[in-house]
């Protein structure tokens, strides 16, 4: 295949992601197949795809292009099973939220496949396909991590998708994407969920709780809506760098309640100018490039 | 005076809380007086009330009404000085974000005062005058704390102010109130102010990790870019349930770091499953009660 247009698609797992994906994708690929386990969610993709399946072997069995937008360690399922369900080889992508082991995974392809790791930088609070919109790529960065597996040919046709969805694409080496996303997204996940569980936990009486509560709660809780299938997947294949931000976390959490036990007024001072500086230097380098994304 | 139309109120402190209080009050009052220390201030404020001073003394001279809207430990210095300033008493609000210590203060005003807590629960991410606006306030959580000096008159007219400016009144105790806002409003700041640092810490190369961060990192990061000086008030009037937070966040944190160190899938699982419901029974809370104002 030389252009989007010939491509026959097929995209395993039809959530948030890949349902976002279908809908953004259609106009531009040749044809598009979904694969999903759950029999509801194939019954629903009917409207967004040209042909929906459970079964994993007959969703593949004509792609060009295999797309995986299922959580990231039913990604590393599905590369293990792909050689014998595809002896022939094919184009592989995934948009998978770490990429270390789905990238070293698509190393050990055999050479009859050309693979590219993705991770578009979007997202919801909900999940699933019921809050798929071809919209969510949008402007966003999409995260491309070359493989050993990676031909010219699969990397023009990541290309070509992230032109096509409308996000700008961002070569990132698989640890380096681990590390940033462990800071900028597993940790953010991980302090909203510790808050939502700290105010339930103090919550005496619920209902002045949560009437006190205001927007600077609700942003900050936020990300403990998310889904905790997608989450436990990047947990268990991101744990090194989420427990090394988590040591950070700690250490830095205490020696601030260092400064406030002993009440130091002036470097409690220069703690919260230091953090209001950052924030704003963070604030600045998002104004100076586009908006950002969700998730 | 009885009504609202015939008091005389004199605003100390034209932040963002002080200045949105008097564009959002002037229709309803007989006169609007404000004290500012900086004369750059006074000099903007002519706009929204009637006469503005950087001199204490001669704004509070003639209020039927004072309302105390600077940091925490101003308030408590103006209050210290209110009874040599009003020898004859006079009725006495503030908006202070803490509400042990300024009462505690209040108790100890002679009796010619008339004394109340309060506290709206709203705010933004910027300070000062120049983020002020009058709507802040509606449809928000306005709480008030009676003290030993508060009469039928004072309560009354907080009353009036809070039903004039659109919020909703919620009585506490200023012991509750204090330990509500140290888990829904300075916990999330001071773990918004632990992400920055941790993103700051960590960003190799910054154009990077902003251009991955999206928006869950955006909403969780926020609260980082509140006023240094409004938060330092907090911490050092706030000391002892802002540490107990920080021990119950560091407790979690430690316990979920042991799930992840051994891999123990199962209890992550639960872990994550807890915090979304956790999340939705708060959000469903919300959702019961109106929607939530900022800060």
């Amino acid at each position: 295949m030389t252009t989007l247009a010939e491509l026959r698609v097929t995209i395993v797992g039809l959530g948030l992601m890949g349902g976002s994906l279908a809908m953004a994708l259609r106009p531009h690929v040749a044809s598009l197949v979904a694969v999903d386990l759950e029999p509801a969610t194939v019954a629903h993709a009917t409207d967004i795809v040209e042909r929906a399946t459970t079964n994993l072997a007959e969703g593949l069995a004509s792609a060009h292009l295999v797309i995986l937008a299922t959580p990231a360690r039913a990604i590393l399922a599905t590369l293990a099973e792909l050689p014998r369900l595809r002896p022939d080889g094919c184009l592989v992508m995934d948009l998978g939220s770490t990429k270390l082991a789905v990238t070293e995974a698509m190393d050990r392809l055999p050479p009859a496949f050309a693979a590219i790791g993705g991770h578009p930088m979007c997202g919801k609070e909900r999940a699933g396909l019921a809050a798929a919109e071809a919209g969510l790529f949008q402007e966003r960065t999409f995260v491309l991590c070359r493989t050993a597996r990676t031909s010219e040919v699969v990397e023009r046709a990541a290309l070509a998708i992230v032109a096509a969805i409308g996000s700008r694409p961002l070569f990132l080496g698989p640890q380096e994407h681990d590390e940033i996303v462990a800071v900028v997204s597993h940790l953010p996940y991980l302090v909203a969920a510790l808050l939502v569980k700290r105010a339930a936990e103090s919550a005496g009486d619920e209902t002045n709780t949560w009437a006190v509560s205001a927007s600077g709660f609700r942003d900050a809780a936020r990300l403990a809506g998310s889904d905790p299938a997608v989450m436990l997947d990047i947990l268990l294949t991101n744990r090194q760098p989420i427990l090394d931000q988590l040591d950070g976390l700690e250490r830095s959490a205490a020696a601030f309640r260092a400064l406030l036990e002993r009440d130091d007024e002036a470097a409690l001072r220069a703690w919260l100018d230091a953090r209001q500086q950052e924030y704003r230097a963070y604030r600045q380098a998002l104004d100076n490039a586009e908006a950002p994304g969700q998730g």
